[in-house]
């Protein structure tokens, strides 16, 4: 399997119930745009509940949804009953994320056994463009025997 | 003025202004808990609306506040027609994000005219106990001549 | 001008100027492979001047070159009477370091005036493969008036 | 144990033999100051060979380090038949690094089965005075059966 290629629908399943369980991506107001075989991307509409004091979207915005993106990016690649958790993640944050909505993009570039590491992006975007306001790193651990 | 020295009042309410400014802050349910020099802290109470899908606090939550508190220990040292923005964090999730109460410290630790270099750590916390859940490295820059 | 364009003779003459007063990168034996704007790449060949405790290369050696590559792609986006600073760096090592010899590119994604991002990738290369064996991001700050 | 208690002989042996086998230490001229229970210092006195452009300590050798301290402060609490390898690390490069000589401090924050935590930080010191150069994070993994 490659990455970008489509999922089984079991699989498309697991991960849509595991992120309808997040109550923070639901409070955030926040759905799963894509889900690609090591590729997701969330998506964040712009809402004034998600600003920072100058009334751009908040970096913790910016970061939960990335988070969340490549959390799931990973657990697409992992065995069925397991579960995934961020060991870390590092993001630069390279233009004001101002915009009507922000997309989040987790694209796995090393799956592993136990650790899965992946690139982190987000942009925010306008009906006419979109901008490139982070860029980021997660490693992922992969925890046997735990479904979710 | 010292990391952990009291401040001016002004600075204080200047301080508290921006962070009731912060629409993520107030959606999330954190609330500022501690303005000291180069020294913030800001807690989260648990709710349902900030969970991942095991039930326990999101990553997501426990990185907006510790963003936040970083930035405002960095802000607290800036001069008054300035700005903070955040260039970069990194955080280490060390322990599950499970308790009564998420407590996020930002403290700064090199100090400088354009760059601001902060630990962040997180704590959760439970009637008899406080674990620490996370750690993290912030870069500030200070944007002079916009106030907020 | 975009990111892997042409330089002109003389920016190629500085940053090669640059590259040979680093004592480290002369003793490691590594060199400048590649210097276009914005991309830089730096090669070093196998020693066991530079191993670890395994015998493959040192984390230390790759994130040396990793970090020299980054600067000098910022370097040559940068007003000539500047120099460069690496203000931080990340770095994850996704595959064991065992080649003949690694590469390290730096890539700029974003340029500023203050601050420039850009992404680090390191490969080990033997005769018939090439692995991916780390990478990385990284924050640089031009400094005026210093020429380097 | 508590991070900063004394080791058996037997541990402090095999992390001295470890580090006699990395050959980037040695090149560099390092040398193993302190082995303590979770707590490694590493020291490189400076010579040109080290440098960077403008004659000061290249990030590099203090990211060498700061790498092998940490990678070692780690080793101290694992299982004898078991090696460390770094999955990650994160530098701030605080001020400027110069001066004699460099330590290198790794200090575990959460040991773990799998993954280990460790807070990195590098000083400069001169006769009269030590600087804090770097500070930052660094995620181990413990791989079991592979002695080193």
């Amino acid at each position: 399997m490659n990455i970008g290629d489509d999922l089984s629908p079991a699989t498309v399943i697991r991960i849509r119930d595991s992120f309808a369980r997040q109550g923070l991506m639901r409070h955030l107001g926040a759905d799963l745009a894509e889900v690609k075989a090591g590729l997701v991307t969330i998506r964040l509409p712009f809402r004034p509940e998600l600003t920072q004091q100058h009334g751009y979207f908040h970096a913790g915005g910016t970061s939960s949804i990335a988070d969340s993106a490549g959390g799931y990016a990973g657990f697409t690649l992992f065995p069925e009953d397991s579960s995934v958790l961020t060991v870390e993640f590092k993001l630069n944050l390279i233009n004001p994320a101002q915009g009507d909505c922000l997309e989040a993009q987790g694209r796995v570039i090393k799956p592993g056994r136990t650790l899965t590491i992946c690139h982190l992006d987000v942009w925010a975007t306008t009906p006419d463009r979109r901008i490139h306001v982070a860029t980021g790193l997660q490693t992922l651990i992969c925890v046997r025997g735990k479904s979710a």
